[in-house]
């Protein structure tokens, strides 16, 4: 289904609290009918935020919102500790008796709350968390070996370096090449982005494997290339798991590595040292390898605030440490890793 | 609390099925009241599997099992599902009625049956379902690499070869040489031997490093050594998520490789290829290395079902191949891989 957005911003549209919010403007291919943003209400999306690069209305209503016809109403904004405010409440019930699907990335579940299943179920509405996983996930077994697909993920040095952004880049690009790319969405905001996929860390650890496999199997079947939203990094002791789960259960063919220009160490407790990354490199292909071989095809660097020739001298150094192609996709890489990871799937 | 177990095998006593009630049997420190089994009733449990090293007596009705006193009905046999025949009912309400623990390993819970639930409620009655996990896990922070005891994690080259009964026969071999060791449990069987633990592939995968910090920091002030049990395999797709997470959660300080003598493959799909022990032993290392440096200090081969002197054969080619003590724990040689083990963590 094509969605048409109608997306929550409550005042925070510029803040770093709306990141879900941006992602799904600058990445939906769904249409973005209006945000609903009192503060802002009146002025652009693209006055605002051109880096985002698409257009869309500010109203101050979610009636005048409705005007636009939407087909869904996202909870747009990352609130501290995910709790939903309450005030939200009387435009949930407004979207619903309009007829809206209501998108929910938030830790508190629509589904738990009786108000909003009930007027739903009365309205035929859709409520959809986007974090719950669904109830039968099965266990791996080896069937995303099997798929037709090349497989490709992206893998980090750490949490927040670029992985999904990665991913979306290099399937835009990779579509703009003419091949028939699928991004395959493991996280919240990812899930948004693409209208499905299973936000991985939220699913029992028995069964994540499972739920990566679950993916590959389930994606479009004409499409020729997956490219996998990364999760964690095997050098992050907290999210390592999940890591690897979607390492092992996804069987890609080839790897992109991900990494923030400057970041010796992982930026949360226990503040692990991260190694060159040429032996990121090598722990990666090594765990792959229990599936089937996979190379890391090149080098994804964030080096967001560096001043280009700073950002020139990091990609440089990135490619003597490893050998392969670097680059930052924001900076207008993404076709140059494009083209050293299709010739990876290629081989 | 100590426990005394009256175990539900009901006619599968001798069969695999009941490896839940021969663990108990073989490596509880609680009391064993006795056995319910009509199928044996009358005979003892020293006479029909004397290689668990303990007796009970096997009684054919819950009455006949009430007169020994026990503190605790332990569902003890796995059914195929893991669901709960119906005839169980009447037994589990009886226990109820009698004031007994009701523990469940199974994946039904008891918690989600009202009759139950109501029942225990009114009886004043701790019904406990192993297999759930407690709600309140944090994430993973760093926690256990600051608390006093020494850590020692058995790691596998596949699922089930062995990594629970070798932590177990390491912490009674550290006990014999005078060592206050700890068995910290990591699965259903373990926590029901232990009285305590989290069977960690329940846990959300999000938070799967932090339940094995948790049972770390948890774990009794005054021990010196705690052996974990190990889960899964890094070569095992679909469970290496739940061993990495264990790994980097616990945060050893040693390791000790367990391995099914013969086995070239994992048993289950897509049956990976095993590389030699040498690789395994550093591979595991090179991820322990995320928190801090622990070295293999020792190799743990199940050798059932071989003569001797083919045993004898592979624990030197063990010994060859990784330069490391070799020994089976279940033929006699727990001591001499404790004493590689306190070797390597006093180093």
């Amino acid at each position: 289904m094509k969605r048409s957005w109608l997306i929550l911003a409550d005042g925070y549209l510029l803040e770093r609290n709306a990141k879900t919010a941006h992602g799904v403007i600058r990445y939906s291919r769904d249409d973005i009918a209006a945000v609903l943003d009192r503060d802002n209400a009146g002025r652009r999306v693209a006055e605002l935020l051109p880096e985002l690069g698409r257009d869309a209305p500010i109203v101050a209503t979610l009636e005048d919102g409705l005007a636009y016809s939407p087909t869904s109403f996202l909870l747009g904004v990352a609130t501290p500790g995910g709790w939903m405010p309450e005030h939200w409440r009387e435009w949930i019930l407004g979207a619903i008796d309009a007829g809206l699907e209501i998108v929910n990335g938030l830790h508190t579940m629509l589904g738990d709350d009786a108000e909003f299943v009930a007027r739903a179920k009365d309205k035929n509405v859709r409520l959809w968390d986007v974090r719950e996983p669904p109830a039968d996930i099965p266990l791996f077994s080896g069937r995303s070996l099997e798929v037709p697909q090349k497989i490709a993920l992206t893998v980090g040095s750490d949490c927040a370096v670029g992985k999904k952004t990665t991913a979306l880049e290099l399937t835009r690009a990779g579509l703009d090449a003419g091949t028939k790319c699928e991004f395959v969405a493991t996280g919240q905001t990812g899930v948004l982005i693409a209208g499905k996929g299973i936000a991985i860390d939220r699913v029992i650890s028995d069964f994540v494997a499972g739920a990566a496999e679950q993916l590959v199997v389930d994606a479009e079947p004409d499409s020729e290339v997956l490219v996998i939203e990364g999760q964690g990094s095997v050098w992050h002791p907290a999210y390592s798991a999940v890591t690897l789960g979607l390492l092992h259960g996804s069987c890609p063919h080839a790897l992109v590595l991900c990494h923030h220009a400057g970041r010796d160490a992982i930026e949360e407790p226990p503040y692990t040292k991260l190694p060159p990354l040429s032996e990121l490199v090598a722990t990666y292909e090594g765990l792959a390898a229990v599936n089937r071989p996979a190379k890391v095809a090149c080098v994804s660097i964030n080096c967001h605030g560096l001043p280009d020739d700073s950002a020139d001298e990091v990609l440089a150094a990135a490619e003597r440490d490893t050998g392969l192609p670097a680059g930052d996709v924001l900076r207008g890489d993404a076709p140059k890793l494009w083209d050293a990871l299709s010739a990876a799937l290629d081989s």
